[in-house]
């Protein structure tokens, strides 16, 4: 495959990001537009980062069970083109940034069909101790977790797309 | 008001019930046929039982907190007209048996603009102690709401039906 | 009242927002936390905006009819705390900024009980032909009644949310 | 592997049915008791049904598109045990009628982790040309695609079983 090949490729899945799962549209998640219902992008997003934590060896419901929970500071999305009803959406996801309370995650969801931009967007997230409003620690190994997954991914986005598109190592 | 013009306005909104509340259809409760999806009637039978139970004196919330929770063993629709976004639809309920630890509860969705049957109904519950799998017997002070509510609220169908579409004492 | 409640009064509600309309929690709508779900706020902002626009005397579902469709092209939500099952929560809505093609809806979700803030967010949206991908002018008449109605209901902070608390003039 | 072995296989993954497909459960669709909200199970049919068709030759999206739907005509749920989030459910799918106009799907819901059986259900459909209210005959190729997915399918239920979940051909 030529560079400029890699390139388009790339481009076409989420250059820069580090996982990548796959859904299909569900009937349930339409609306009378025809199209997949706005609200629905946010459970997309919950499916991607549930999973790219689990990638990166962290397992969401043993994070419960421990007692804590990842609340939701903000959520934002920009709506590209419209998804329908049993398209294959690749979710693409990376950590941004992470800071002793706190971290944030992007997105961007394609459809494999004719790799289309759908949306993108982020959500910001603090650590809470399960049932109280203040903000706990991220634990080491959490943070550990994600910093090392996402060196481990990142390179050339050649190759890491590559990677990821032919090797479905991160997909569900 | 005739005779025959009660019968027809109590055929119009759930002879029988004991109980209306209203709601609106939101965009995102339909689907790419242009109308409610299917699973959507089971969350307007919970909204209509929580305002059934509370009619009668019975907040769901305290009886969880009293750590009982009512769990669905069965659920049922029937399905014959399909309604559509912005549709205002009535959501008569009555409790149709109380057991020592299972009730049941029958709906009917009317959409008001053309007085039409949209779909009917029934859920089958088990008190719960919550956390457990075990069913709870009913406490007294509920069965005693539900039957003195069911009690106050039977009689001919045209007098209780006129009483809720005039007074709206039961509407939420 | 005095000037000093009602600076109170309309922190409490939305300060600046020029409609109100009240929803209650459903069960539906929570998760395993115990809260509302994050992406169930979007569909809040759906329900308070077509009640916004019917306030303003535009009957969304006329303007589907008339071949239009107002798409969402960014959406936005900043969480302060969770709403929990059977919450009464006011949706405070205005439309920020309206232009050629474009308008900007804002909200703020408070819970009655104890006058929190829960959320608050923006959608920004764009007028489409129906079934096309390429923004359509905003008819005069829709531009018109979201114009007049923001006229009408701006003033003093206190007095518009005064008139709001008491009058339900907007409420659903 | 034993004849108890693929007895005992066969009872955990759903005897007599003919298609397989697994989603995990997400957090947007549990509930605050804790566990899959009731009417979500009716998503989890609707996921079930359409991996069924297309792997019995259908795509619903076509079917759509020659202007049909599947009506859904009834509904039933019976409720055994609690799935949670992140549970790998097993939805295990059957055609069990279908008549000139109707048909009727089974379904069964299983835990992969502990082989329990979470809910059982039925749909019943009818087809109906799109946008009119009156049932239309089932085409020939669906009703041929359905029976002939059965009948290769169906013979003694080790076999069937024992095939689906080491192939996992019918899996999504």
């Amino acid at each position: 495959m030529t560079v400029a090949g890699d390139a388009a490729d790339a481009r076409a899945g989420g250059t820069g990001f580090t996982h990548c799962h796959t859904v299909r549209v569900r009937y349930a998640e339409t609306d009378a537009m025809g199209v997949v219902y706005y609200a629905n992008y946010l459970t997309y997003f919950e499916v991607a980062r549930v999973e790219y934590l689990r990638a990166a060896g962290i397992e969401y419901r043993l994070l419960e069970e421990a007692g804590t929970v990842a609340a939701v500071t903000s959520a934002h999305v920009d709506y590209r083109l419209p998804a329908r009803f049993d398209d294959q959406l690749s979710l693409w996801t990376r950590c941004a940034s992470i800071g002793k309370v706190r971290f944030r995650v992007e997105y961007e969801v394609w459809r494999e069909a004719d790799r289309a931009l759908i949306v993108s967007g982020y959500t910001e997230h603090a650590l809470l101790a399960h049932g109280l409003l203040r903000p706990a620690r991220i634990p080491d190994w959490v943070r550990a977790g994600i910093e090392q997954f996402e060196a481990s991914r990142r390179g050339t986005p050649e190759t890491v797309v590559f990677a990821e598109r032919s090797g479905g190592g991160g997909r569900g």
